[in-house]
């Protein structure tokens, strides 16, 4: 082989190499999303990946379960803003319902006052953790309603993957008591607002 | 004047009305932009329109003053839910400021219980009134930082649209007792996570 031919061979095997990346890469890509625009991402061990950009999607209610009103520890510390992607939201304002892929975030923080200038009350302190909640009905064909729960903990710094709650840790509550679909419209004042036909 | 100069007569009047129309659209449009792309929309008596749209905006943070916390009458009840339009977010990350136009809606509900599954702690009820700031260098030049605060009343229905109140009676404890250019943002976790170079 004269050094043309071999230059040439070199870079036939280097296309081989780069051809079977690709293809390697997307056949095997470890990274899948619950459904088409879900920001719901897992890896290949079915782990949500921690979503990012949450803050920015629609807000719908917040709930506080202060320390000091329970005995000093609160199930689930303390202020709850709950996030549902904007997607879902657009669908949920046009149906009612929660669409295949809808991802429904709970963020955590502490309570950092008692006191402010508008009076005695709850005010906001840190971030402090992270649940989310997966409507997927191929990647959860068995849970009831499709509804997977997802805990990344209560306390930063948080895990960047979490995997699916078992059934009876979530699922059989939010089944039994939440108002729409396995979620708690019933304390969401924005989607009950937007809910149509009410 | 023959038939076909009649006509152009006629094309040139209609021309010049259309002329005139089209000024006077422009010069004594009853609505205006507080800035650029920003959402505050005022009429010609400088009263700040109802916002629209808002529930979809960035979700900063949420305070609650309940009524029984607060002696049976809270100053402002009871929950408050607080947001910024999209593109003064975009700026504030930026930036660490809020842009000329920038516009703050809060949001108030009642408490709807006290008590569910998670625990003791405050539950939102129904939505009961508007606020909203707008910080606008042009319209209010004098208004210490340029920030106006309107106020919707707190029980529905809401009016359409709100004047501005006395300096004295929002602006004068927002420069004294806000953490960043009139707005309190000690208690808005979001704007705190997202400013730059905190």
């Amino acid at each position: 082989m004269n050094q043309s031919n071999s230059i040439r061979h070199k870079i036939h095997c280097l296309w081989k190499i780069a051809g079977f990346a690709l293809v390697g890469y997307t056949a095997f890509s470890p990274m899948t999303y619950a459904a088409d625009s879900s920001p719901a991402l897992f890896n290949i061990n079915n782990e949500l990946l921690q979503p990012e950009g949450y803050r920015e999607w629609v807000y719908v209610g917040t709930t506080v379960t202060p320390h000091d009103m329970n005995n000093g520890k609160a199930e689930v510390p303390e202020f709850h803003n709950v996030y549902i992607d904007p997607k879902s939201f657009t669908h949920w304002k046009k149906t009612g319902q929660f669409r295949d892929g809808a991802m429904v975030v709970k963020e955590l923080l502490s309570v950092g006052a008692k006191k402010a200038l508008t009076g005695n009350g709850y005010f906001m302190g840190e971030f402090t953790g992270l649940e989310a909640a997966v409507k997927d009905s191929k990647r959860f064909p068995d849970e009831p309603g499709n509804w997977a729960y997802f805990m990344y903990g209560m306390k930063y710094p948080l895990p960047r993957k979490a995997t699916a709650k078992p059934t009876a840790e979530c699922n059989a509550c939010h089944q039994a008591n939440a108002k729409d679909d396995w979620v708690f419209t019933q304390y969401y004042p924005v989607l009950q607002a937007a809910k149509p036909n009410k």
